[in-house]
């Protein structure tokens, strides 16, 4: 572990760590399309879609010649594969943007936001996401996530965990990467964050995943913070 | 004029338009230089530091084959020069430093926090200026500008008023041109924005540049909102 006196910037994971994205967008569609008349297995939709996530993003990061593609791109075209194989009718274009767009509308969890407030009295504080920045600057605003800026793989045409995505952050702020934490509910996120030598703080989203959860369920290293919320991690940074 | 109603983001040149470099620059002089035994007539400084700001990015813009230079790069080349001419005796290595992110430390006018809280109830607010993304940051949280996000040149490695830096802003944001405002105490940024179908709106800043000031003393051009502050343009854009 490193010493984390000298941190000037904390960055976030968000899908996960900051919002809940699976009970948000059951949520919302089941919602919405109970008033469009439309009916389909939306947790299923959701869960599939998730699952799909990370090949998506594997695809770019492996062909670079093609060039780079936001997530709202990915999502859509995932998005539309899923609705030809679970059988579900009646969607127009519009509406096809619309559940994309979801991904905009995601809630906090009950500790983030206050977490946040606290944490951005002292230092920078900043989403570090693979989300576009379309997407996460809405996704504040939607869900009230007072940060000092925006951070998006999109800045660095490279999707996490490539390297030049938590460089690029460190290298936007002026900061050298030991002065930035990335704040994660993933350990493979915080094991790609340390090797680069920023400090890694963990916070625990046991039910990211539903009944689906596999793993993260706890710190499996000796990161610089471990803390069960976002309280936590202001409480061991001094705010 | 264009229609106006279908604006989601406004975004602001800094310098000038929401800030007051000069009198923060001298006054934060001033009282440092006092503390630390070094007298220098800051007031030329300042004014020398900005009569050669267009030209230090000029150089970039004209030289795109030796790569972009951020402002804080630029800033302290132009601080070299200016202290060597001045004739500026004693400052250590740290103290370039310190007067150089003197331009991370300045203040709002009177009406630019106030008017952004109203804007950012309705619209997504952002810098777009040719300060770097780590000035703007530090700056934001010095001066309490409440930004959703922070956009500049540095992002697309294209100072104001190459149109990348505009155009790039849109794309950032998923928004089409028409649909983000440039707002702007300079007659010159506006132009550029329109010609690449921005909306525009003028607030003018009349003592930007001190006794020195010679042109913005007002609006050149029937650009889509004309107010004298920020409280102007959150009544016109109905907040």
């Amino acid at each position: 572990m490193s010493d984390i006196s000298g941190v000037k910037a904390l960055v976030f994971d968000v899908f996960g760590t900051c919002v809940d994205w699976r009970t948000s967008l059951i949520d919302d569609f089941t919602k919405w399309s109970q008033k469009r008349g439309i009916k389909a297995d939306w947790t299923a939709l959701v869960d599939g879609w998730r699952a799909v996530y990370a090949a998506s993003m594997d695809e770019v990061r492996k062909n670079p010649q093609n060039g780079y593609v936001i997530l709202d791109v990915l999502h859509r075209r995932s998005l539309e594969k899923l609705v030809a194989q679970l059988g579900i009718q009646g969607l127009s274009d519009a509406d096809l943007h619309h559940l994309t767009t979801g991904w905009h509308r995601l809630h906090s969890w009950p500790d983030t936001n206050a977490g946040l407030a606290r944490l951005k009295n002292k230092y920078i504080i900043s989403p570090l996401s693979n989300g576009n920045v379309a997407l996460l600057t809405n996704m504040a605003k939607f869900a009230g996530m007072p940060w000092d800026l925006i951070m998006s793989a999109e800045l660095f045409e490279h999707y996490k965990p490539d390297p030049e995505t938590y460089l690029g952050a460190a290298k936007l702020l002026c900061l050298k990467p030991e002065q930035v934490m990335m704040v994660a509910a993933h350990n493979n996120d915080l094991k790609a964050a340390r090797k680069l030598g920023l400090q890694t703080a963990f916070v625990a989203r046991p039910t990211e995943y539903g009944p689906h959860q596999k793993y993260d369920f706890e710190a499996k290293d000796n990161w610089e913070i471990v803390a069960k919320d976002f309280g936590g991690i202001a409480d061991r940074m001094g705010c």
